[in-house]
């Protein structure tokens, strides 16, 4: 019986800020069929602010609580383990760590930063792990759909160098990350094998769910979906769909 | 017996361009001995030429012939396999790659490109993988010893970060790949067996020519040696010298 569902947001609910058709309606008919809900992002180039607001302006009411986000990880991990950020993220993420307390400390953490991977940056941060810093990171994702509907280069592969060349293992926050999963489904009384993931990204979202002992894990065809991606990784989805409403109408058939 | 000798450049013979003591000396003392010797580098910031040019102002005097850098091997692999480069190198190596014929298929060339690393050269890059590209590493090393003292990023870790993102493996064309030991012996007619190495590079330099099966590799500790880098990879060192003076004298007194 499934009771909890996991839904990825970009390129699931929505595509370089812009609604994918049947979306939200389809996040509706999951609500009404009394199935309990909890996004689940790697996105990490907004803060959870402004990505509540672009899901409001979508028509989509969420609160702050339904919406994991890694960074929110990251901040919880950071306290917990006394460390000062030192980061190496989007601008726009910034604000999701703020008024963190000092530390002597310091852990390096890193998200989808986009263009402000610089040669610089990217070798201050790798001086900080030489001298003591621990490595985060916020998601590993291979690449996303930039706005010219191509695939660009995620935060993964920038943790795969600083890994290389530090000689250090990334801890990973975000997907594919099983406690990343489970703190989800924590947080609606949900346990993992009676819960669904749906995701556009075959390794993150898929694999990483199936891993955290999800029922079930759908691959949407919209997003950075690329024809085969459902043989590149395992384990393979559950069921390969068009976009989210036929997933919905997967969930909702087999419910029971 | 010991019949050649493979010298590092960057680490060995100089330092940030300026010649590290007795280093020259040592390869006379070599060269008195009746000792072969290439030199073999990983460095792809400069031309062949203008190594040449650096060695001859420190009143070093070496051929063309002697003189074995990955820019060459590409060429050659280029000119084998009938593809064009395509350039994430730095602007001083780019004369290298000169006068090469035109191509339709491509192959992506990694060298240290430094500051030349931005966000949009790689996602670049990772594009023409994605299309069809074959990945060339100039070299995979971890880090040089920048200008500062202090260890920076050198090709390795953008190496692994196009790896990472497009699921494909490099071809390596500088050390450690045994090849390239070998084609530098080859060149001066001397079996691994009966050749030395001396380098700065634990991994690269080390560790790569006794697996190419070199019958000693000496570790210099000038250069980026850090203190335990001769624990740190396997194979570890034959010996563990203060620098090339050293290292001769360790050779000189057991070449038979």
């Amino acid at each position: 019986m499934t009771r909890g569902v996991l839904l990825d947001l970009a390129g699931v609910i929505y595509d370089s800020e812009i609604a994918i058709p049947g979306g939200i309606d389809a996040v509706a008919r999951l609500r009404q069929a009394g199935l309990a809900i909890r996004f689940i992002s790697n996105t990490t180039r907004s803060s959870k602010q402004r990505v509540l607001e672009r899901l409001e302006a979508m028509g989509l009411t969420v609160t702050n609580a339904d919406v994991f986000t890694p960074a929110h990880a990251a901040r919880e991990w950071l306290l917990r383990n006394g460390r000062a950020p030192y980061l190496l993220v989007h601008p726009g993420l910034a604000p999701d760590f703020y008024d963190l307390p000092d530390r002597d400390k310091r852990a390096v953490i890193v998200g989808d930063a986009g263009e402000a991977f610089t040669y610089a940056a990217l070798n201050d941060a790798f001086r900080e792990l030489s001298a003591g810093a621990e490595l985060l990171a916020l998601a590993t994702n291979r690449t996303f759909r930039d706005a010219d509907g191509e695939l660009s280069l995620d935060a993964g592969p920038f943790v795969a160098a600083l890994e290389f060349a530090s000689l250090k293992r990334a801890t990973v926050l975000g997907k594919p990350s099983p406690e990343f999963f489970l703190s989800a489904l924590a947080s609606m009384d949900c346990p993992p094998d009676q819960a669904i993931m749906v995701g556009d990204d075959a390794e993150a979202d898929i694999a990483g769910a199936l891993r955290a002992g999800l029922s079930g894990a759908l691959l949407v065809r919209t997003g950075k979906y690329r024809q085969g991606d459902e043989k590149r990784f395992d384990p393979r989805p559950t069921a390969t769909v068009a976009d989210l409403a036929a997933a919905t109408d997967w969930i909702i058939a087999r419910r029971d």
